[in-house]
Parts: C-alpha cells; structure tokens; sequence
C-alpha cells in the first residue's frame, strides 16, 4: 500500500490516498483544536494514543457485529480504513449531562439518565454544526429514513459494548460523539474515530476528567490524562 | 362565570381564574412581540382576531377527534377554556422552509418537504427556548415518552386537519407552533392559540405573506393580512 497525495487536512487528521482506490490511509495529528477551532493548541503523543485507541475500540465493536471503516493499523499514528462517503451528521451519545447539554438546557453535569439519549447536529463549519432532528434531516436529505434508523441501532448498541467495555478498566462513558459513512454499495458503517477527542471519559471512583475537555478548560495534566486512557484500554 | 384574579399576563394573552377551579378566562391583547420580546408593538384589533381565529380552530380540531382546552367564547376578546398545565415545549410542525428553519439550516425558504416534520423546543424564556429533540425531553423529565407519543400523533393529525381547511380558503399552511397541556387526569390536550401569530400562512396563489411575519419583518399592513385572514376563515 503506497501513500498518495493528500486529500484532506482536518483539525486532528490527514487522510491521504492509497494505491486502491477503496482505501484510505489516515494519520492522526498531535494538533488540538476546541469550541469549532477557536482555541488552538498541542497535545504531545495525541497523535499516537488516539490511533491506538480508536483503532482498539473499532476492533473491539466489529467483534460486536457492528461494521466500521477500519482495516488495519499501519505505523504508530498511521492506519488504513475503507473510504466513505460521511453522512454529514455528528451522532451524540449521552449517558450523563455534561457540556453543552448542561449549558443549553440550563442543568448540572452528572445527572445519569435513566436511558441513554441520541442526538444529531448538521455536520457544516459555516452553520456551527447546528443542532437537528431526524425529521429535519431528512426533509434536508442529509440521510433517509433507512439510514437514519440504522444509524440510531448502531449507535446504541456502540454504547452499550464501550459502557461494558470501559466500566471493566474503571471508567464512566458520559457521552461521544460518533460519524457515520457510506460505503461504495451503500452499506453504512462506523467511520472516523473513537477517542479521548471524541468521547467524555470520567474516572469511575474521583469523576476526574480523562479527556478533551481538560485541554477545553484549562485543568492541567492533558497529556497525562490521554496516556492514562491508553494506558487502562491497550496496557 | 365570574373572571377572578389576573393569574398571569403574557406576552399576547391575560389569564384570569374563575369561579371553577378547573377554568380559565383567557384574554386576548392586541400587544405585538417577536425575536423573545426584542421587538414590541401593537397590531390593532389582533386580540379580537385571534381570539376569533384561534377558537374556529379548535372547534373544527374537536369535530376531528383532536381534545383541547376550548370551551365557550364569552365576548370578543374572552374565551373559557379548560385549566391545563402546560406541558413545557413547544411543538413546531413544518410542511415547507421558512424562518429560524431556513436560517439555522442555511436554506432558502419555500423548499416544500415530502413530508412534514416536527420539532419541540424547551418552553425556557432564560435559556431562549432551545431546540430540543425528544430523548432530551424526557431525560429532563418535561414530558414522559406516552406523552411525547400523543404529542406527535395529535400534531401531525392537526397538521392534516389545518392543511386541508387553509387551502380550502386559498392560504398555504406553512408551519405553526402548538402547546399541549395536562387535565387534573393527565389526559393530554390542546391548548395556548392557534392564530396569525403562531402560525405562517402565505396566500397559495400570490405567495403574500398572511401573518405575523409581516410585523417582524416590517413589511407593512400587518392589520390587513390579520383581517384578511379573519375574513376568509370566519366569513
Ligand atoms: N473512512 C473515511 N472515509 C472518508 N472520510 C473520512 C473517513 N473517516 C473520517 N473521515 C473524514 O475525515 C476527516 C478527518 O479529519 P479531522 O477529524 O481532522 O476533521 P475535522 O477537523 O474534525 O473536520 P470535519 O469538520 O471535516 O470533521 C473528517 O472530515 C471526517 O469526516
Ligand atoms: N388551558 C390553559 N391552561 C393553563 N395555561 C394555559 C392554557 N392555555 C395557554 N396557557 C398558557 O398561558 C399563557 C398565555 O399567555 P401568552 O401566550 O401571552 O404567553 P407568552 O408571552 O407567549 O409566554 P409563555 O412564554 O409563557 O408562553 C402561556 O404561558 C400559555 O402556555
Ligand atoms: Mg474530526
Ligand atoms: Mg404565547
């Protein structure tokens, strides 16, 4: 597997092409960025541990009978995946308030739902990644029906295997973030990346924050706190 | 029916108690506000108008097997209706673009759905009324999933009742804004108004705006679209 040229530099990912024209090669970036690139910085080692990290979870849900992008890790920031076409929705997951679900709707961080919620924002930079509902984005046809039902059984049922899986090394899943593609054929499968950036992980004995938002508010310790996540999943 | 003492004044309505506990005396004013009482006015003669309006609805809604609070028009300006509480989101159904949906979507308005769509946002003047999708509702415990159910089912049916009355009188229904409320039982039912101010009607064969984006937008003779309107429905 040759790489090709670049395709598209994100905020905390290359992607680059491959010789094949079904695969995708991404590199993971130490760069971190929050509040939609407003605030800029580094998390030394991101790079490597949110590789590692996401490519174990997307491991892990495979097993589980839910299909992903991933094909196979091939340096240390560095991995293959199947292209897609993203759906152009952040697909949130909420088991305990926090963030921007605390401050919208006017209430605490901590509150453990009684089921676990599911929610859609337009995945467009010029428009803030708005909030929508799954009416909405159909009527926009950012997703059909089908996709969209799929999408929320998929979701779940993520939810459930990481729950079970990080409750096992001592931590509490409160919500993440997940994005959706379509494969050539149509099938939709898990795409980018499942990671410290991308999920809220709280210690499960001190609720101390393992996760992006130490870089978000200044709490110190990010990269001990990334190291400490790869530590507890991989070893 | 003795009109007791004012128990609150909104922006549009007054609502007085009377002597059964289980009625209020709802009163219309003429007073105008949009964009969450930044912009405030007066459209003379509205109260009498969407008093008038807002009562044929419901009584063509109750002929559809739709339940509200409606019970009798005492004057003009005055209507009885069943004391509720108000279940606190609002309930926006949409058949074509327009509005916050157009701007917070970046698309033009007039795009005509396949289908409706519903959308509820959290009745919290300090929070400014966020968009809210329905797990979020009743993980905060606004509403119960039966009661979100039943919310839906008499939205979407009002929707059909609405769409097929308007056009009947040459005025394209657009979207409209519902609250429902709880009877002492917990039967869920319609209630607030359905009037030119909660919902867009655009005239079906010159597109002419019928309603309160007139006001908002400041595209002069507000009072005639809300009489133009009282004409056609009312006669
Ligand atoms: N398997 C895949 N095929 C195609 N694109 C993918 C795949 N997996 C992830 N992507 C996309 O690659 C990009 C990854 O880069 P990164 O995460 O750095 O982007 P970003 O800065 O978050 O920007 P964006 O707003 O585009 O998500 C994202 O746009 C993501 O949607
Ligand atoms: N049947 C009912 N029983 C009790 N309250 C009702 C009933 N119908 C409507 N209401 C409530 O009465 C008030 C009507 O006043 P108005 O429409 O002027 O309020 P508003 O300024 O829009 O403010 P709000 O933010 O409270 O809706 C609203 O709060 C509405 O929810
Ligand atoms: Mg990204
Ligand atoms: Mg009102």
């Amino acid at each position: 597997m040759t790489k090709g040229k670049l395709l598209y530099e994100g905020k905390a990912k290359k992607i680059f092409e491959t010789d094949n024209p079904e695969v995708l090669l991404v590199s993971y970036k130490d760069d971190a960025t929050a509040f939609n690139g407003v605030k800029k910085g580094t998390i030394e080692g991101k790079g490597l541990i949110n590789n590692k990290v996401s490519n174990y979870m997307m491991r892990l849900l495979e097993k589980s009978q839910v299909p992903t992008h991933y094909i196979e890790e091939i340096s240390d920031r560095e991995t293959l995946v199947k292209k897609v076409s993203i759906i152009p929705l952040e697909v949130i997951i909420r088991n305990v308030s926090a963030g921007s679900f605390a401050k919208n709707y006017g209430v605490e961080e901590g509150i453990v739902f009684d089921k676990p919620t599911i929610e859609f924002s337009y995945k467009n930079d010029k428009l803030g990644d708005p909030l929508i509902n799954s009416y909405h984005a159909i009527a926009l046809k950012l997703a059909t029906k089908e996709e969209i039902e799929t999408i929320k059984k998929y979701a779940f049922k993520i939810n459930e295997e990481m729950k079970k899986f990080f409750i096992s090394i001592n931590v509490k899943l409160i919500d993440f973030k997940l994005e959706f593609g379509k494969l050539k054929d149509g099938k939709v499968v898990l795409a980018d990346e499942i990671s410290p950036d991308t999920c809220r992980f709280w210690d499960a004995t001190t609720n101390e924050k393992l996760d992006k938002d130490r870089f978000r508010r200044d709490l110190g310790n990010v990269e001990g706190a990334y190291k400490e996540m790869m530590k507890r999943i991989i070893g």
